[in-house]
C-alpha cells in the first residue's frame, strides 16, 4: 500500500557523551523513509536549499523510496539543527535551528502521490500539515507528529488538524503539555477526546504507549539496550517502522498497530546505535528480523 | 514454599493531588506482605513501639499472615513517614521522616522463621539486612532492596551486602547512582558485577527491567491506568507479589521470574487505587486474576 510521508530534511550536528557529528544528513522525513521502506515501498515530499550536500538519490538507493518529491529550491538554505544529549540521552536540548526553507513554502505535492492511502505529516506547522493533507484525494490512514513549538504557539491550527487525521505520535511530554494532564493515560484519552482514533505516546527509553477510541490500551517497553550512540531520529525511525508496517497490512486495527509499534520499536533501537543514519543506513532485513525476533521472544512470558 | 520478609511497619502522613491521609498504616513490610499473600504464606519480621494504633492481627486477619515475628517494643515509638505526590505522582517528596524504633535493634529472629527458603529484605540499613540474612539457615532465594541513603552513607555495608543476596530491587534513579551509569541496561549489568544473579529496577509508571548474569533481559511496562491516587507501597507492593509468586512457584528461572513480575506489576496497580492499605487490602483472587488476564491480553500481540 502506498505510504506517503512529508517531513524535513536537516543537516545536522549532534554531540553525544559518544562523539559529536557535523553536518551530517538529518531531518524527520529522512529517517522516516529509512525505517518505513523495510516494509513498504515510501513516496517522499520534502524541500532542500541549494547548499544541501547529500545526494538523497544515493541515501536512498537500493530501497523503494520515491524520490519524485524531492524539491531543490534555488536560492534557499536547507534546515539546519544543532543538538545534544547528555545522561539517560532520553531527551535532545536543541542548541540552534535554522528553519531555513522550512519556513517557506511547502514543497509542491507530485500529482502522482495524491492517490497516496497511508500518509504521514511528519513535525511541522500544523497549518502546512493540513495543506498537504488537503492536497490528497482520500487518504485512508493519517497520522502527524507534532511537538511543543506548536502547541504552544500554532494551538489552533493543531486542533484543527487533530480533527482531521486519524492517528497523532508525539512524546511523553508533548501529551502533558498539550492536555495539562500529567498521567499518561489521562493525557492520551483527553487527546482521543479531540479527534484522533488513536494516539502513540512516545517515552523514548520507556517504551510506547498506544490509546484508542475504542477503549484499547496497549504498553511497550523498548528494546533495552546500553547500545546507545546517537538517539537522534529515533522517533522519526519508530514513525516510519510502524506506518511503513501498517501500510504493509493495508489496515489499522489493534492487532496491526501492537504488531507495528513492535516493529517500529525495533527499528529504532537499530537506529539510535550509531550516529546519524549510519545504523539505520547499513540495517537489512535480515538483522532487523533477528532483532523482532529477539525482542518478541523477551517479552513472552508464559 | 516459605516466604519471609523483614521492613518497616509505618504511620505515614501522605498527601496527593486527590487529598490528604494522616496517621495511616504504611511500610515496606506491610504491602510487602498483603501483596505477597495472594500467593503464599508470609513469615513477618517487624518492630513498632508502644505508640502504634493500629492491630496488624486485625489488618491480616483472614490471610497467611504469620505475626509471630511482630514485636511490639515497650518505650519505643513507632517509624513515622511524611511524603508528598505531585504532577505525574512518579516520585515521592518525603517531607518528614522519624526512624524512632527502626534507629534501635532490629526486632529478633523467632526461631520457627529460620528455615525460610525465600527472604525479602525490605529497605533498611544494610548491616540490618545482613545481620537479619545470618541468622537464617539456607535460603535458597534472598531478594534485597535498598534507597539512596544506604548508598550515599553506607556504601561498604551495601557493597558486602551485594555479594550474600541473589537478586537485589531497587529504582531507575537508585541504580544510576549506584553504578555512575545513566544508562539502565548498563546499570543493571554493572550491578551485577557487584554480586547478585539478578537485578529488577522499578520505574514507577514506566515499568520494570530485569536483568540476570546469564546475559537475559526482560522489560515490562506498568499496568496502564489513570485511576492512580496514591503511589505509595507501589514498590513494595511490587516486590511481595513478585517475592509471592516466586515462592509460590518454589523456583525462580528466567521465566518464573518474567511471570513474577507481571503479577507484581499487576498487585501494584491494584495497591495504587486508594490511600494507604484501602485498596489492596479490599482486593480479592478474583479481582487480581482478572487484573492479570487484562494485563496478559494487552500485552499479546501476535
Amino acid at each position: 500500500m502506498s505510504l506517503l510521508v512529508t517531513g524535513s530534511i536537516g543537516i545536522d550536528t549532534v554531540k553525544t557523551p559518544f562523539g559529536v557529528m557535523e553536518d551530517c544528513l538529518g531531518g524527520s522525513a529522512i529517517y522516516f523513509s529509512m525505517a518505513a521502506s523495510f516494509f513498504t515501498p515510501v513516496r517522499f515530499l520534502g524541500v532542500v536549499g541549494e547548499d544541501c550536500p547529500f545526494d538523497l538519490h544515493e541515501v536512498f538507493m537500493g530501497r523503494d523510496v520515491d524520490l519524485t518529491g524531492l524539491e531543490s529550491r534555488a536560492g534557499s538554505k536547507t534546515f539546519r539543527w544543532r543538538g545534544s544529549y547528555e545522561g539517560s540521552m532520553n531527551e535532545a536540548n536543541t542548541d540552534g535551528v535554522e528553519l531555513n526553507v522550512l519556513a517557506e513554502a511547502p514543497p509542491s505535492m507530485p500529482g502522482g502521490y495524491k492517490d497516496s492511502e497511508f500518509v504521514f505529516l511528519a513535525n511541522t506547522a500544523p497549518a502546512l500539515q493540513m495543506q498537504l493533507l488537503d492536497s490528497l484525494d482520500s487518504p485512508r490512514l493519517s497520522v502527524a507528529d507534532t511537538m511543543n513549538l506548536w502547541i504552544d504557539t500554532a494551538r489552533d491550527d493543531l486542533l484543527a488538524l487533530l480533527k482531521k487525521i486519524n492517528g497523532l505520535a508525539l512524546n511523553e511530554g508533548e501529551a502533558r503539555i498539550l492536555t495539562g494532564n500529567d498521567n499518561l493515560v489521562a493525557a492520551g484519552k483527553a487527546i482521543l477526546k479531540l479527534g484522533p482514533s488513536f494516539v502513540v505516546i512516545k517515552k523514548g527509553e520507556h517504551g510506547t504507549l498506544l490509546l484508542t477510541d475504542k477503549n484499547e490500551t496497549f504498553a511497550l517497553p523498548a528494546y533495552p539496550t546500553d547500545n546507545v550512540k546517537d538517539p537522534t531520529g529515533a522517533g522519526d525511525s519508530f514513525a516510519g517502522g510502524m506506518m511503513g508496517y501498517l501500510a504493509n497490512c493495508g489496515e489499522f486495527g489493534l492487532t496491526a498497530l501492537k504488531q507495528a509499534i513492535a516493529a517500529g520499536t525495533c527499528v529504532a533501537s537499530l537506529a539510535i546505535e550509531d550516529f546519524s543514519l549510519n545504523s539505520i543506513a547499513a540495517t537489512n532485513e535480515k538483522k532487523l528480523d533477528s532483532r523482532l525476533t529477539e525482542f518478541r521472544n523477551m517479552l513472552a512470558f508464559e
